[in-house]
């Protein structure tokens, strides 16, 4: 008998599994409220870059529709305000890539339909529970919404916030030229925040994602509460106002006459997240559990762009251990987490550590990376391998070690 | 600067890290209170099988001075009383052997001074911890006596009792016969508990080391407390109306007459062990830490003969993160621990289930072990990997999953 699988929410790590498991022969039924068709008028959900591992697992599914020669950016260029400005840059290995969420799920949710998985469209409630239960032999949980994203409880030691740490403001904007090189720009604002410029597919083409993270108090706040349809001169003009100030090196290249949002009032999204943590399963009756898959077991900030990498990442996990093994009780989830935790409590730690203000030994590494390309170039291509990332910055000793090694040939030569 | 590591006993754990450190240019040393000549008029330390894994190991350091072709035993006969009992075999894949450690340890002292390690031969007192730290860049506590062993605390999630649940009776006798093959007798009376015989090597040639797991309240627990020396003849005919009740495969090898201590009054241990397991690392000021091996980490019963094994495993784990890694820090505890944590639980685990009354579905796995040779050859090599035995008997279902597994072929060939 072929093992069934429910998977309650059609986001990229519950899409990602599906395909990966319909690919093996498993049945796989994913639950979602959301139509292919809805996306198209939806509100932006979200940025996301994928990074090339995410990109490489996107070819293994027969995914990946959006090549980088057409659509990915090279590099992270770093701007750092204050008294003396540094502005740097540093290379990935391979390319990264994003594409507007409402272009990408719905082609993924129509690869997954053509290929034999099944869709349920309904919203879960409570009552349904025990019905997708019985009808699977293991529950994945990607999506927070509706009764079993409730259920899995936080974990208070890899939780240290009770309140998003930044306000953010997110939109797809035209008028932003590229850097020479297609890029992602990281612009911080010391003590006022960070911009991350993302060059985005949406619907009508190439457009960039300005990500605000906004210190609360600060003044880049107002962004995240302004109504772009009361008034959308006077939300660009303050967007405006503000990079000038505080992003310069984003501001430099908008063109103020064609500035505005990419599509429609729909490419905004403001608000917060609390950055979390959660336990990984919960007990459903009748011997079934539900696994937590995404955001469910952790929501990072966006910061870091881990979000996506690190769903797809715990997707091909829990595939690969769904197909190894068959027996899905708490030993089973133990066997996943033990593979997958280490990558995204990397992206969780590291994140939240960029969301404080630096110590003094980071402010050093960034001072570093600023005169030595090799080593913002690692920095770089850690996006792709977060624990190996928090291998590097895990404690002042660690990031002053790192600093040291990419010294020392130098010395050498000397 | 070569590393310099401080290892705080000298048990199987300590030794095979200090080995293994020491052919690979790191400083270390050994604390310990025991001389090597401390050992030949000591007290029976413990009874330990070494299974192959662990031999590999010892072949590996150059220490297998006691090869299989002489010392080993090469299966496990088990026996289960009651009203219909059963006596059945299982394989290993290749042999274990166990050596009395007042011989054992001593011997790999010597190892480890030949080869330029350094062991400071004094009780570490609460004044002393400082200096120790201070003269490593980590500190390895590898015995629970003295002033760093009472600083980890006890994970309570993996340490379900607060009492010894046998009451341990173990002795090296003469007197006892071999059973055709050289071999470990696992003899169980139901309710009363377990008889472990193992073939040893101890200061006058091969014994029997009698393990008896007497359960607190039964019929054998007497043999816990009864002193030999007070009268000899009476202790040991206590030992073998036991064994004639409760032991019968055991007690049809003894040799009334010559039936005795191998050597000397010391050859018995007596007491009991509440399964424990600790949380892994402590901080030591100025920037050190401690880092938790063998027993200091896990107490498992010695029931399943694992307490050597995962600490040797977890030494050699240690040791290859040492080399690998500069920056001994938390994360350092956290790599270390996730790559050794779940053969040291699976043991644990294991170890406590067979502690406990056999739910219906292990009642059943011994009683198809009993008819299914493969089943029982699997069931024997997994004393090798802990965690692939728990794999196997983590839930109800797990394990009659094995068993079907096994009925599988059988049905197809009928």
């Amino acid at each position: 008998m072929s093992k069934r699988i429910a998977i309650v929410g059609g986001g990229a790590g519950g899409l990602h599994l599906g395909l990966y498991l319909l690919a093996r022969g498993v049945q796989v039924t994913i639950h979602t409220d959301r139509r292919p068709e809805d996306y198209r008028t939806q509100r932006l959900l979200n940025t996301v870059a994928h990074h090339s591992i995410t990109i490489a697992r996107e070819t293994e599914l027969g995914v990946n529709h959006w090549p980088t020669e057409q659509y990915g950016y090279y590099c992270h260029y770093h701007h750092f305000g204050g008294e003396q400005p540094i502005f740097f840059r540093g290379d990935f290995k391979s390319a990264s890539r994003a594409v507007d969420y409402r272009v990408y799920l719905p082609r993924l949710m129509q690869d997954f339909a053509e290929r034999g998985g099944h869709i349920e469209y309904a919203e879960l409630k409570a009552d349904d529970v025990a019905r997708v239960a019985s009808a699977a032999d293991l529950v994945v949980v990607c999506t927070g919404k509706g009764p079993l994203g409730q259920m899995f409880e936080h974990d208070a030691a890899h939780s240290p916030f009770d309140r998003p740490q930044r306000m953010l403001c997110v939109g797809l904007y035209k008028g932003v030229a590229e850097e020479p090189t297609r890029s992602v720009t990281m612009s911080v604002s010391p003590g006022q925040g960070e911009l991350i410029d993302i060059p985005t597919l949406t619907f009508g083409g190439m457009a960039h994602a300005l990500l605000m993270e906004n210190v609360p108090g600060g003044d880049m706040e107002v962004l995240a509460k302004m109504r772009y349809e009361d008034n959308p001169r006077a939300f660009l003009d303050t967007v405006l106002e503000k990079l000038e100030k505080h992003h310069p090196t984003v501001y430099r290249r908008v063109d103020r006459k064609s500035f505005d949002l990419a599509n429609s009032p729909n490419d905004l999204l403001q608000g917060g997240v609390t950055p979390t943590v959660r336990h990984t399963h919960v007990t459903l009756g009748g011997g079934k559990l539900a696994i937590a898959l995404g955001d469910v077991q952790a929501i990072v900030d966006p910061l870091c762009g881990q979000g996506a990498n690190i769903a797809s990442h715990a997707a091909f996990v829990l595939g690969e251990e769904i197909v190894r093994q068959s027996i899905y009780d708490e030993r089973f989830c133990e066997t996943v987490d033990a593979k997958r935790r280490d990558r995204i409590l990397g992206a969780a730690r590291w994140t939240n550590l960029f969301l404080q203000p630096p110590s003094p030994e980071l402010m050093q590494l960034i001072g570093t990376m600023s005169q030595d390309r090799a080593l913002c170039d690692e920095f770089t291509d850690n996006f792709n391998r977060p624990e190996a990332q928090w291998d590097r910055l895990a404690s002042p000793q660690r990031i002053l070690a790192w600093i040291g090694e990419h010294r020392a040939p130098a010395a050498l030569a000397a």
